[in-house]
């Protein structure tokens, strides 16, 4: 089993991880296209945005950053600019992004918990790497952009990444497999997310 | 008398430290108060702002990142945001907290520079490990609040954290005690703050 | 050649170096100038802009931060503050900086998509690093100075950053001596920047 998983899990991961990584970069060259930006802004929106979170996680976890060692990482993220500029900006549905945006955060959430953790770091530490990982990119891209960021809204989507992210810690640390633990709190992050998304469920606000 | 400043000095900082974190959280969760925003968004903030100015430092000065081995940290921030949250906005007095982070600016000031000068980091970027590990907080809280940072305020503040950790290198350098060094340079720098929390104490602006 | 290479290239880089430094620091001062900041804002906005984009280029390519192991670097950053503050603002025209801070992007493109491939980094990765630590802290001026960041606009500053960036690494990689490349390199972005400065040359917006 674990030999398995070993095998499979690597190949899988990484092309999950070009996945997310191309799904938030369309999110960032799309701010860049409602700006009526240039093909140099699309490129640096989707660069960040693509790749921010991860960089902060490996920043933080001390472990390489990923895509200074892989270039398949930013030409994705290039790659997607290009797209994007090429196309009209009608043929890119929100809804459609959304429903992207929700398969890349839970999955995220739960490759950079299990990246920190993989490298020994403890559980809180490790959860909060998964959160970092799926959400700092899209508070970067909203900075850029001027719009009020991700975090400062009530809708959940924070919260459905550290349901992923801790819901995955938790798993590990009681001894389940890597697959099964990531397939179960990747599917209950995505739930949560879909929730908001369709019901637009939101946590409550302070009220003082 | 080095024997002793070894033993005691490692409890006494990270007792130290634990409470600059908190004070740094609070404030950071106390913005979001201002705001009426959601738990996950303190949460959010109450870590950016306690842990953030820490994390800048560990980073430039290439030492593992102190919140990411030591949970205890990352918890204490969670645990303020979560008081903030549950206890209304009007007991927290922005007076009583200015004094708590006047607190927490010099003893940071002293413990930054104290962490690089540690690590044999040469006087200047120490002093400057110093002031990054007490400010940079304040900085991400207020940007990320969309108030005027701290940074462009007249008051004295920065001033104030300079003046903690440069004197504390000096004394270091010139071979006063650990523990007598920190604890004059922390009073000079508390001093100064105090005098401008209670005059309004400020520096002067360039004319042009 | 290659002896003579090693001999040299280290001097003339280290003095383009703080050159650059300087360039990018005195523009950081002067935007602190323009908003009539006090001398802590004009040491702040020097430093972050002088030294912040090879501090991101250090912290991703995994180098010790280069001005955490010199302080001449933070130095010439406070002293370049203190000179503009110290003198008035309109003797700084702002057209002779555009003409410095344009042979500050070439040289600093060249700089660090040369200090990343000599680290062994890929070509893609490297040339982002040449981008970036030409281009951020530019980026953070703006950002702290609550102007639009040089990022958004069409004129072209980023594109010549990654035509000098590309070149050189392109023609090291074509196996031309480091010398040689980077002086053509450096010339061609150079060139491309200033005939932005006097024809305002743009790169065409996202019709949509």
């Amino acid at each position: 089993m674990e030999d398995g998983v070993a095998e499979i899990a690597p190949a899988l991961i990484a092309a999950l991880d070009l996945f997310g990584i191309a799904v938030f970069a369309a999110s960032g060259a799309l701010a860049a296209a409602r700006l009526k930006q240039t093909l140099v802004t699309f490129a640096f929106f989707a660069l960040l945005t693509g790749v921010g979170g991860g960089t902060v996680r490996d920043l933080l976890i001390g472990a390489p950053v990923f895509w200074v060692q892989d270039w398949r990482f930013p030409a994705t993220c290039l790659a997607t600019a290009l797209l994007v500029w090429l196309t009209p900006v009608r043929i890119w549905s929100p809804r459609a992004l959304d429903w992207f945006d929700a398969v890349g955060l839970a999955v995220y959430s739960v490759f950079g918990a299990w990246k920190a953790a993989s490298l020994g770091i403890g559980p809180l530490p490790a959860m909060m790497m998964g959160v970092i990982t799926a959400c700092v990119g899209g508070v970067i891209r909203d900075m850029l952009a001027g719009v009020p960021s991700i975090i400062l809204r009530p809708e959940l989507y924070v919260t459905a990444s550290a349901l992923a992210a801790g819901l995955y810690v938790l798993l590990f640390w009681l001894g389940m497999p890597i697959i099964l633990a990531a397939a179960i709190s990747a599917a209950a992050g995505f739930a949560l997310r879909a929730a908001a998304i369709q019901k637009g469920l939101a946590i409550p606000a302070y009220k003082g």
